[in-house]
């Protein structure tokens, strides 16, 4: 293993000192319990964004604290879920009065903590509600999930809500946002090569110099299909073609009802594209892969869009949700709407994504 | 050789057409000879700022095209010149009648063309000046290069003359300000691993899974010496005491000088860093080696520049500079002073790189 690390137990830790000793003026790093937080947090009357997961992704999540975006972002350790206490603290730290939304992805051990984490900060008199993102169409249920994974749709998510909190939304209207966002994005990867995680120093998974893992997970988890290597036309065409054919998703997930004062079960229903929809198309690299090849990947996903009769009015192209150095590509649609592409185009200013503000 | 691509030959063409398609509200891409320029050009009364070079280093220099950096840039194929015809096409394309400044990076081929693409545009009426980046203090003399080689300077000088332009500085003023950017910029790259030239389909050099190659430079060019792996501290403490340690640096360029209509050789010494200087420090990817690692360079740098004396004011982290899918790094250190903050904070927007704006 050749990585620019220390000890591989430290990876996490001087990582996160490196972002606060290079964005003091953006985000300040607490580390026990860890999480990281916008410098002016907590704003008075604002309802305040957390999310969090395993490292290995970034930009996402510690990369977009700031404003327009995330409050905290609580990182675990490698590609391992934050615990309840990062969660609680964060919230604690950044609650400004109006609320919490908890952005989730679909994993096990994510959606068990934050639940945990909601009813602790709730025991503690926060107002907390946590969304999940479950957009990956490549698999149902998975090495750590059950449903479909989180993945791009989550980055997208964070951007919109987060502007959304900036300009005065309450919490249930974000939830309600953060809900919609999630039901309109699909997403779907691919992987060239596996990333290695520094504390274990192999690689997570082997592929031949001829293969690669249709459908992959941002932990490098199976996909759908281990298949020999193909162009990348051929590779953009089963990645969108999978995501446009995808029909409608339906599946229940546990929501905090406020009103209520307990979890329900809420059945929830991904509508499928449809003609004249007007898209954001995210080509996200998983790590590794240049820029050059996902201006490839989006060439052909602009094509085959155009002659779906998609429009794609946005885009977002680079790393951001990453995993470690992992070779590839992933691929998010998001059906959008007047207000998501004002929330979309509003200013954004934190460590990784810094736009108009 | 796994990549996102389809055939070789079109990679360059392609990556271009998925660029354009994404990016149709900024820039434009001419095909016969190949330039990117900025989608509102020519700007009546701005100093045009061209840059170019082989293909491989995105984002530089074609997602850096559009408000307050590039007007256009020139790709060659994957590291390879671009030729003269490209860079005269660019120049007419756009002249906004107040001159050209072709920001040039110091390599045999690149200097060879970009001196017969002025020569061309003054025959034809336009005003055009050039000026070497050579800020890479691993090697004297290289593969492709005499004196030092032109590395992630070139990133700094494209942002600060971009954003003088863009404020009315004339060509003069220009000119100088990007070779006072060059005399005050060094660098330094590591790799850990090589990258793969698509029209090859083999690795450009062989490291063995315990080696790595500092100094290395962006074309693959070795480096000051093949050595074993180190801790990420040690091999930032490497980079960084090089550049620092660096003594002043004087050798001879030429340079068109517009009284006396024709090129003079000029002698330019880089004054070495001293305690109190104010820097900017950017780390970079060299395309494959994930931000989590960056920061952890990152902390160290800062923390050897505390020591030393030296002031970091602003920051630059990410992959800017690349060659292709390499991991490794380079460091750049450039001494501020108070008119390259104004313009380095001046906004900016370009594909790959955007704010304020």
């Amino acid at each position: 293993m050749k990585k620019l690390i220390n000890k591989p137990e430290d990876f996490v830790r001087e990582s996160l000192e490196g972002m606060a000793a290079a964005h003091a003026d953006l985000i300040k790093v607490n580390y026990d319990p860890t999480f990281v937080y916008r410098a002016t947090a907590p704003i008075p009357g604002k309802v305040a964004i957390i999310s969090g997961g395993g490292s290995g992704h970034e930009p996402m999540h510690v990369g977009f604290v700031g404003k327009g975006m995330l409050d905290a972002a609580c990182p675990g350790e490698v590609f391992t879920s934050p615990t309840p206490d990062q969660m609680l603290e964060a919230a604690k730290q950044v609650d400004g009065g109006a609320g919490i939304l908890y952005i989730v992805k679909n994993y096990s051990g994510d959606i068990m903590n934050f639940e945990m984490a909601t009813e602790l900060a709730r025991a503690e008199g926060n107002r907390v509600l946590n969304i999940l993102i479950d957009d990956d169409v490549a698999v149902k249920d998975s090495l750590y999930t059950q449903g479909r994974r989180g993945v791009g749709t989550t980055i997208l998510a964070e951007k919109i809500c987060g502007a959304a909190a900036e300009q005065g939304y309450d919490l249930t209207q974000i939830a309600d946002l953060c809900r919609r966002v999630n039901l309109h994005g699909r997403s779907m990867g691919i992987a060239l090569t596996s990333c290695t995680v520094p504390a274990k120093g192999t690689p997570t998974f082997e592929l031949s110099d001829r293969e690669i893992e249709l459908g992959i997970g941002i932990h490098g988890e199976p996909g759908r299909q281990r298949t020999e290597m193909k162009s990348v036309d051929e590779i953009t065409e089963i990645l969108t073609r999978s995501i446009i054919e995808d029909a409608a998703y339906s599946r229940t997930v546990r929501e905090w009802d406020e009103d209520k004062g307990e979890w329900l079960d809420v059945e929830l229903i991904n509508p499928p594209l449809q003609k004249g929809d007007r898209l954001l198309a995210f080509v996200n690299s998983m790590g590794g892969t240049p820029f050059s090849e996902l201006y490839i990947v989006y060439r052909k996903l602009a094509e085959i869009c155009e002659q779906q009769g998609l429009q794609i009015v946005r885009n977002l192209i680079g790393p951001y949700i990453t995993s470690l150095e992992m070779q590839g590509c992933s691929i998010t649609l998001l059906r959008l709407d007047d207000e998501m592409i004002r929330l979309w185009d509003a200013p954004v200013k934190t460590p990784s994504w810094h736009w108009g503000a």
